[in-house]
């Protein structure tokens, strides 16, 4: 006969019969998410914040702009996953329990999505969309503008996610070059990095793509002076978080023609305010923060893998720097 | 001394001296093909149909829908070759001196100039761009909507020109086969021919892309009959020939849901006549025939090599089957 004491007995059955995940995402859409747990792990429990009936099993959080000390009502939480590849909402909560880990999810799909999306949005651009469905409204046939503006893509703040789609658009013919803090190697994207890097980085494309994590650093990073250092009539794509940029600034470099056009998938509020001067903008296109939306089939076993690593003292899958902020 | 026949004279050193090139191209801007021709070949005459001082040293004719008949006007004629990918313009003149080889012009940055603008296209129906900038004109910020509609592409007449562009859409990720009149192999990409294989490349795709060359058989075959084989909300790419299309059956099929959105940058008459129903069409792109336009920088180093070759005998690139009409 084995003496078993009555704690780890508790921890041991709790394991195996109470374990539960929530879901704290009050401005999503969760019943996918839901629907996909269900399907994928029919034996175990998925609450929706807040109608959680028994808190002291929550050992797991999947979060998307979480109430600031939401995270406290659960004692036992072993994990705090965002919902995507973003952890700005999470960082920022100063209830955060300090000896949480947190992770991210890192989606081949998700990355697939901000693929297609960039690249429709450059483009759009390089083959004059817009123009072509101006000249439509009017009937307009001109033969006599180049047909093609010549492009060359910068991504700022390239990682994982920009690599990715740097390779996927110099794939189909178009130059392309990354920026990012840390120094980051690449047989066929050069990239560059520091103050002097930045400079040289912004001084060659006319194409901008912001994939950066948003920290104290970069918030409000695209501003007139980095606008200023591209050519006229340049594109700018924001896919990362609204309060990178620095709106006013942007209907400045529009106005002086510095910037032609803007494809805008993430606001500072959202969704965003209707009397916002973006939505009357010619030349602005405007998405609901959609880019690249989780898919819950691939990130929930990345979630149920990581909850399975603590528990054995493996290394997780893709854990945040907390102190970095990404 | 030798002897040399007075004729053989006149052959030698009009090769060398009279020789002279003709652009027939009276729908088209040529100054640009004027331009790279006289950077290319400062030593050589182009002459720009109907202003040709000299029409006995012609010995090539370059042409973007010539009048019928035009080409009697050059009696020491050796080559004709189009401008552009297409050559129905050239066959359809029944005047064709039959002697006569016809080329056509292969060029890479006509691919690439294709291909952006198909891929354009595609992710814009994909990523829903005609619904986020309806939203966006009514400042709806939606958010319920599934941001992707599922695609697969099927290109219709995938030779050289299609293959390329396969293999680019497949290399972003996206499913993508192919349909030929002759059986074409290729590792990675499905492709169907014969009638039973067009009935299968119709049942699985949603993304219809149209890259035949215009023929007897291909006039029309975008019809009732082929878009009903599609599912519906699909999407029909056109950027061969405007006479592929039933123009009255794309607006049948775009009414009752079977066809969602089309993207048109070819038409029946160019310019597209301003009564034309398209241009009021909701979900239709038009653009003005300029999806690839030939760069006459590698377009006039082929057509010179041509010239060159058939002087001395050589097998010709890029020469048309004038029986099989492309």
């Amino acid at each position: 006969m084995y003496f078993i004491h009555k704690a780890s007995l508790y921890l041991l059955l709790s394991s195996f019969f109470f374990m539960s995940v929530v879901i704290i995402a009050p401005t999503r859409r969760t019943d996918h998410w839901k629907a996909s747990f269900e399907k994928l792990y029919p034996n175990e429990t998925l609450y929706t914040w807040p109608d959680v009936a028994d808190p002291e099993s929550v050992e797991c959080a999947l979060c998307w702009y979480h109430p600031e000390g939401s995270l406290l009502e659960f004692p036992n939480l072993k994990l705090v996953s965002s919902m995507g590849a973003g952890v700005d909402h999470l960082l920022k909560d100063p209830k955060l329990p300090a000896h949480l880990p947190v992770t991210r999810i890192v989606d081949e799909l998700l990355t697939q999505s901000m693929n297609t999306f960039v690249m429709a949005c450059l483009l759009h651009f390089h083959r004059r969309f817009f123009k072509y469905e101006r000249d439509k409204k009017a009937k307009i046939w001109d033969i006599d503008t180049i047909p093609e503006i010549p492009i060359k893509v910068g991504i700022l703040g390239i990682g994982a996610l920009g690599m990715a789609l740097a390779e996927k658009i110099k794939g189909i013919g178009i130059d392309v070059i990354g920026y990012s803090r840390n120094v980051k190697l690449h047989e066929q994207i050069p990239c560059y990095s520091g103050a002097e890097g930045l400079k040289q980085f912004l001084g060659q494309i006319n194409v901008l793509v912001c994939l950066l994590p948003l920290t104290r650093e970069t918030e409000g990073i695209i501003n007139r002076e980095m606008l200023m250092q591209l050519p006229e009539g340049s594109c700018l794509i924001n896919v990362a978080r609204g309060k990178h940029l620095v709106d006013d600034d942007l209907l400045w470099a529009m106005d002086n023609g510095r910037i032609a056009e803007a494809y805008l998938d993430v606001f500072h509020t959202e969704p965003l305010p209707k009397d916002h001067p973006f939505w009357e903008r010619e030349n602005v296109f405007i998405s609901p923060h959609m880019a690249s939306v989780t898919n819950p089939d691939a990130a929930l076993p990345q979630v149920m893998e990581n909850l399975h690593r603590i528990k054995n003292g493996l290394t997780l899958w893709h854990q945040v720097d907390v102190a970095a902020g990404y």
